[in-house]
C-alpha cells in the first residue's frame, strides 16, 4: 500500500473543446447556483445546466441528468447547502435540513456515496451554533467533499499505475488492453474519475493502452460517456456490446478488467452498474484480473453480504424498451420491441469479493477481505 | 433418450394475426419464387419478401432479412434449387452448381447448418444423371430438409418438455422462469422453433411458464423477434438487458436457462449468439441449469475445441453504434456513441462444454460428451 509521489499534470485529459470542466462546481457569478454538465444529452449535445434548489438537485440525480457515485455524493452535498438557502422564518432550521437530507438520500438507493456525503455536511451543520452561519458551514462541508473526494480520485490513479505498468512490463511493452464497464471518468466524479484516473496516467507517461468500452445497456453510459471521455483524451478505444467481453477474454484479448463501484460492502462485495458480475465471472474464468477502483466513501462498513443486503435500485422499464440517439442533427427515443412489452430495469448488480482480484483506493490497493479493509480505514486516523 | 409420443397441435402457435405461417416457404402459384418474412422489419412491420434468384438467398441471408442457424440451413438448400434454374445453355451444369454452393456456404462463417444443408442438397444433385431433372430433384432435396428440420424442432420440444415439467413439479406447480438469450423460435428455425418447441408444449399443456428475454445487442433478436413470437402466443414473457441475467440468477428469478446454438462440437462445445457464454457462467455460479436446443445438424463433428476452431463471424460495426427502432410511425436509425467511434462486433461466442448441463435434440437429451453425442447419431442410422 505504498503511495508514489506522482503528480496528476491538472486536469490535462479532462478537455472539453480545449476548456478545463469539473462535472460539478458553484456558477461563479451566483454562489446560489450550482452547475452541472447534462449528462443525459452527451455525447450528442454538450450543454451545461443550473440547480437552484433541493428539488433541482433531486431531479438532475433522479434523472441521471448527473450519474456516477461519487457525483451523486457531491451533488447530494451541495443539495443541503441549497437547503440552508431556502430555511425561511417561518421553519425550524434542523427540521428543514433534515427533510431535505432524507428526501435526497431517498433519491437513488444503490450508492452509498450519496448518504456518506449528506450525513457529511449534517455532522457539520449539527455543531453550528449561529443558524445564520448554517449556509456559509454547508458550502465550506460541500466544497470540502468535492476537493477530497477529487484528491481521492487522483490517488486511485496512482495506486493503480503500478498495475498497468507491471502488465505493460510482461508484454514487452505492447500495448495493455483494460476493459471497462459503465462509465467510472471523471464525469461520473468529480474530476479524474475512478477507473480512468490510472488510464489517464498510463497514458500520459507513455505506456500504450487500448480501453473496450462496454455500451452498458440500458443507459449506455459506456457508448455514450466513457466513449466520448477517452475520444476528447485521445486515449484510444473501441466500443463493444456488453455481450462481447466474453469472446475477447477468451481470445487473450484482455490484460485486466477494471470498473468502478456504487457500494462495497466490509467483506469486499462491490455494487456497481448491471452487467459487471458477468464481466467478473469472465475474468475469473479465464484468470484475467479484475479490479474495482472506488474511494473509501464507496464503502457500506455496516453490511457485509453484498447480494443479500444492497438494495438494488429498480428504474423505469422504459430505459429497456426505449432508447435515445442521434439521428440527424436530432436527439430521438425509439422503441426497441412490440408495443407493450413488459420489461423490468434492475440497474446494477453484485460481484461477490471471490471474483475480484482487489480494490483500488486513495490509500492503495487491498485484497476484498474485511481484515485487508478494515486496514485500510485505520490508515485515515 | 426416450421420445414420449406427444403430437404438437399444428401450428397452434405459430400464428400471426390469426394466419399460420413458417418462416420459409414455396410461392404457392409460382414454384420459382421463395418467400420468406423479412425480419429486419420486426416487430414494427410485418412483410413477406420474394427471393427469385441465388443473389437474392445470399443476400437475404447476409443481412439478416432471414437468420437463425436452422433457417438459414433452410434458406441455403432453396438457394441451390433456385440456383438450378439459372443454368444456361452456355454453363456448365454441375461447375455452375458448386459455384452457386460455395457462394451460398461463404455467406455466413459460424452456423454450420448452412454448409450441411447446401451439401445435402448438392449431395443428391450429384447423382443425377439426366440435368432435366435437376431442378426436380433439388426442389424435392430442398423440401426434405425443410420437413425433417420441422420435424427435428417438434421433436425437440417433445425431449425439453420433461424438463420443465420437472421444474413445474418440484416448485409445486408454481411457474418455472425460463431465460433465453437471441432468438430460437420459429422465426430462426422453419417452425416451432427449438428453445421455443419445449416452451409451446408446456404452455399448450397447462404448464405455467415466463420467459426472461434478453434483448441481445447489437441487432436485438430477443427484443424483437422473441419478444414478439412470444406475445403472438401468449406466453407471459419480461424483456431485459443482456446485463441483467446474473442478477436475477443470484436472485433465484431463474429456473433453467435455454439457448440455441449455431455450431456445436462433437465434445459439446456450443457456439451461439455474442453473450450466450456470460449466462452460462453465471447459470453455472448459481447451480442454474443451462441447456442448449439444437437439431442434429447444428453439429459439426469434424472439431473438438470450440474457442480454437469454430469461426467467429465479425459483422459491421455499425451495428454496434447505430441502433433502429420505431419513433412515431417510422422505422428511425440513431447513432447511440460519439461520432467516428471505434466498435467491433463479433456476432457470436462459444459456451465451453463444461458448462453445459445437456444438449436437447430431436433425439433426446445428451450431456455435452463426445460418447453420449456419437451415441445419438448412431441412433439414426
Amino acid at each position: 500500500m505504498q503511495l508514489i509521489d506522482y503528480r496528476l499534470t491538472d486536469h490535462i485529459s479532462m478537455l472539453v473543446r480545449g476548456k478545463n470542466y469539473q462535472s460539478i462546481w458553484l456558477d461563479e457569478s451566483d454562489p446560489s447556483v450550482v452547475k452541472v454538465i447534462d449528462q443525459q444529452k452527451l455525447p450528442f449535445v454538450f450543454e451545461t445546466k443550473e440547480l437552484r434548489s433541493v428539488d433541482d438537485i433531486y431531479t438532475a440525480i433522479k434523472d441521471m441528468t448527473v450519474r456516477g457515485a461519487p457525483l451523486i455524493g457531491a451533488a447530494a452535498a451541495f443539495g443541503i447547502y441549497l437547503a440552508t438557502l431556502e430555511i425561511t422564518p417561518a421553519s425550524n432550521p434542523m427540521q428543514h435540513l433534515a427533510n431535505a437530507a432524507r428526501y435526497l438520500i431517498s433519491c437513488r438507493p444503490t450508492a452509498v456515496n450519496l448518504s456518506i456525503a449528506v450525513n457529511r455536511v449534517m455532522a457539520e451543520l449539527n455543531e453550528v451554533k449561529d443558524e445564520k452561519e448554517l449556509s456559509s458551514v454547508a458550502l465550506r462541508a460541500a466544497l470540502q467533499f468535492c476537493e477530497a473526494e477529487k484528491e481521492n480520485c487522483r490517488l486511485i490513479g496512482v495506486n493503480g499505475l503500478p498495475l498497468i505498468k507491471e502488465i505493460n512490463r510482461k508484454k514487452k511493452g505492447e500495448t495493455v488492453n483494460i476493459l471497462t464497464h459503465c462509465n467510472a471518468g471523471w464525469l461520473a466524479c468529480i474530476d479524474y474519475g475512478t477507473v480512468t484516473s490510472p488510464l489517464y496516467l498510463a497514458h500520459e507517461s507513455g505506456i500504450p493502452v487500448h480501453i473496450w468500452v462496454d455500451e452498458t445497456r440500458p443507459l449506455n453510459q459506456g457508448a455514450r460517456l466513457t466513449a466520448w471521455e477517452l475520444g476528447e483524451a485521445g486515449i484510444p478505444y473501441t466500443l463493444v456490446t456488453d455481450n462481447t467481453g466474453g469472446h475477447l477474454m477468451q481470445h487473450g484479448m484482455v490484460d485486466i478488467v477494471i470498473t468502478g463501484c456504487d457500494r462495497a460492502t466490509k467483506k469486499g462485495d462491490v455494487a456497481n452498474k448491471t452487467g459487471t458480475y458477468l464481466k467478473a465471472l469472465a475474468a475469473h474464468d479465464n484468470h484475467i484480473p479484475f479490479y474495482a477502483a472506488l474511494p473509501l466513501s464507496s464503502f457500506d462498513m455496516t453490511i457485509s453480504d453484498g447480494i443479500q443486503e444492497i438494495p438494488i435500485e429498480e428504474r423505469d422499464p422504459e430505459e429497456v424498451t426505449h432508447l435515445s440517439g442521434l439521428s440527424g442533427n436530432d436527439i430521438v427515443t425509439i422503441r426497441i420491441c412490440p408495443e407493450n412489452t413488459t420489461a423490468v430495469n434492475y440497474a446494477f448488480d453484485v460481484t461477490p469479493a471471490r471474483l475480484i482480484s482487489g480494490l483500488i483506493t486513495e490509500k492503495g490497493i487491498c485484497k476484498p477481505d474485511e481484515k485487508e479493509i478494515k486496514k485500510m480505514f485505520n490508515n485515515i486516523k
